[in-house]
């Protein structure tokens, strides 16, 4: 696994919604109507980030969070992290 | 409900195992065996806040939990940041 190109990471968020690359990860900040919808929506990512063995750096404040992606072995972004960050689109999409 | 003093907030803190009042917030940071145990542990914490109506500044990064507590209305620590901390406390005792 190794880190992708600002050029490759600029052309895989263009198929992402919301999601910025900022200090070396891909970022971005959800809001729901309360601290329940968020922490519903927390878990169902927590079982996507287990069964990918890839997990997040994310902060949570009542209806706000906010996940920061990134691949620790390589101090970069990754293929993972898109990979991640699909996911969480998809569940966020169902909602 | 009101902010507590700085002398009463260090009485309650007496009670409590590795909490600090810093920032106007009672903080702590949890290690865990893993992602899974973390989440677990954050689950039935979340649970708790929300029986409690009353939500933490939180923030995960695999194994590790920060948590800080404080009173948005009042913007400082009251009761309610120590019943939610003690709540907490237990928890962790219980894993």
């Amino acid at each position: 696994m190794k880190n992708l190109s600002d050029q490759e990471i600029e052309k895989q968020l263009a198929d992402l919604e919301g999601w910025e690359y900022e200090n070396f990860a891909l970022e971005t900040t959800f809001e729901f109507k309360n601290f329940k919808e968020a922490f519903s929506v927390m878990t169902r990512i927590a079982f996507e980030c287990e069964a990918l063995n890839h997990h997040p750096d994310w902060s949570n404040v009542y209806n706000t969070l906010h996940i920061r992606l990134s691949t620790h072995d390589t101090n970069g972004v990754t293929e993972k992290d898109f990979k991640l960050a699909h996911r969480i689109e998809e569940i966020i999409v169902s909602e």
